[in-house]
């Protein structure tokens, strides 16, 4: 299962990893990650016999992913499926932890399954045909999981900052399988999102109202993401938890990075609240972050103070600068 | 979730066990087992802002516990479900054991989920309203269970007939229980149908045939497996494992039971067997068979010899009568 972007550039070379195969080739973008377009999945294998042995392998970015990930889970009620992500942001994300799920016009997400790949190739090289803007989106992703328990990691960043900014292969395979064992760790002990998996929301709470207010396509998904970072910083340090230094440290990084590190203007605090209470992370009406106790040690919280709340959603480009 | 059907009888006091609940009443029949059906349930569901705390209740038969049970295993990527089956069947068969989904235009059951019920509540007093061919349908698979590893139950069930078809709540109970402790028993060994789980098969692979063949509603799915055990007793006999009395003896009940023991006379073979080879269960077009070792033990087997298949295929009422 690919799409109509990625076919022409890597379908050839995959198919040659097969004995047997066949390929559907689906349009391109998040406004196709529908149960629409998952039936035109289940139509395909129907139509061409597939039986209960057979394996979908996803070629593509998280959409792909995510819908054939969620077609593989509820074909037959459950086939193998192998991820093959071609962009920074499916490498290091969403083609590791098994979640896999289509959007609803209420709501991104609310349709899915878990269901782990076998199986997650992650080739350097597709990197090379990534837009820079794809790849910095992916880079806010992979400086998560410096934020939430790694701090050398954070500071490797820093580092290297410049050569993986080139999309050199060395460094940035060091960058993804880093990742890939940071989630996979978390995962490990927390399939299903009772507790610490939560940790791979920092960022996201905010993130997901920024996306979902500005209209989602506008800003990247890992660009919001950088954002919601910076204002899990910002809350951070209102909280009394995470030194002004360190707030920021995140938000120079980020911005080194050519990520954005202000929310857009015109998203009001109602906007905020009201986007953040519908996310199915809430429950019972109440919205958990995630924020940082130090530099490289997130926490799961959801004992904010709603003066510290509305002071970080209405920061803008003051953010961390208390 | 129930139905128009189920709704008026047992809406009100399922709903007087929940203190906070809300209904949505779907419409009755097979042919609503469908994806469309499955996204009404997501559209009420994330409409009045349900959660992932969120239970979701399955009342009604079979169509509602697989619609409701794949709802439940894809909103949020899984909530919490309970099935209270109102039909025979569902309390024996469908509610036990996990398995959800809905059909599709190129088959039965085709997309679907592993999800347990975190409970089944099987009230003897809802089979009061049953009608009297959908009690002797769902006696059909409580019989299977006799066959399968339990040869005392298939005595037991010889000797209480009259009770039971009757609706005798106390033999009921016995039945219902039995029935579930037996399923639950072989799911537990083998969850997702690796490998002894398919024993629960017995009867169905010609009894889909022969539901595909007649179109689904023409036969209830009790009354198919019935033929499709007397047809799996003639195939066993047949192969030399079962001795005809035996076949006969099973043959016998489930006609004293009122359940059809001829497949209907138009079927062809060539349409039973192109049939049994689409089925999910076929794997590289090779069709497994349960049969029957001897009274009260089933076996998969694909060592069927085509010969003894075409003499049971063709047997028409003649089957079991060597």
């Amino acid at each position: 299962m690919t799409n109509e972007t990625v076919a022409p550039l890597y379908l050839e070379q995959t198919r040659s990893l097969f004995t047997d195969s066949d390929t559907l080739i689906l349009k391109d973008g998040e406004q196709y990650k529908t149960l629409e377009t998952v039936t035109e999945i289940y139509d395909k294998l129907l139509r061409d016999k597939f039986d209960r042995d057979t394996t979908v392998v996803a070629l593509g970015g998280g959409v792909i992913g995510d819908l054939t990930g969620f077609a593989a889970a509820t074909f037959m009620r459950g086939v193998h499926f192998l991820q093959v992500p071609t962009t920074l942001l499916a490498q290091v994300d969403s083609s590791v932890g098994g979640k896999t799920g289509v959007n609803h016009p209420l709501g991104k997400n609310m349709i899915g399954a878990f269901h782990q790949p076998k199986c997650v190739v992650a080739d350097m090289a597709v990197l090379k045909t990534l837009p820079d803007r794809e790849l910095r989106a992916g880079l806010a992703e992979v400086i998560k999981y410096g934020l939430i328990n790694h701090v050398e990691f954070f500071h490797w960043l820093q580092k290297n900052r410049e050569g993986l900014l080139r999309g050199d292969s060395e460094l940035m395979a060091i960058a993804v399988k880093t990742s890939c064992e940071q989630k996979a760790a978390i995962v490990a002990q927390d399939e299903r999102e009772g507790g610490v998996r939560a940790l791979l929301n920092l960022g996201h709470t905010f993130g997901h109202a920024i996306e979902t207010n500005v209209g989602y396509g506008n800003w990247l998904h890992g660009e919001a993401v950088a954002t919601g970072m910076v204002m899990a910083a910002d809350l951070s340090m209102r909280m009394g938890w995470l030194g002004q230094d360190n707030a920021l440290q995140i938000k120079n990084l980020l911005q080194e990075y050519g990520l954005p590190v202000a929310p857009p203007a015109d998203i009001t605090e109602k906007q905020y609240l009201e986007t953040m209470l519908s996310d199915k992370k809430a429950r019972a009406g109440v919205v958990r972050f995630v924020l940082m106790k130090e530099l490289g040690e997130a926490v799961i919280t959801d004992a904010v103070k709603a003066e510290h709340l509305s002071q970080t959603l209405s920061a803008g480009p003051g953010l961390c600068q208390y």
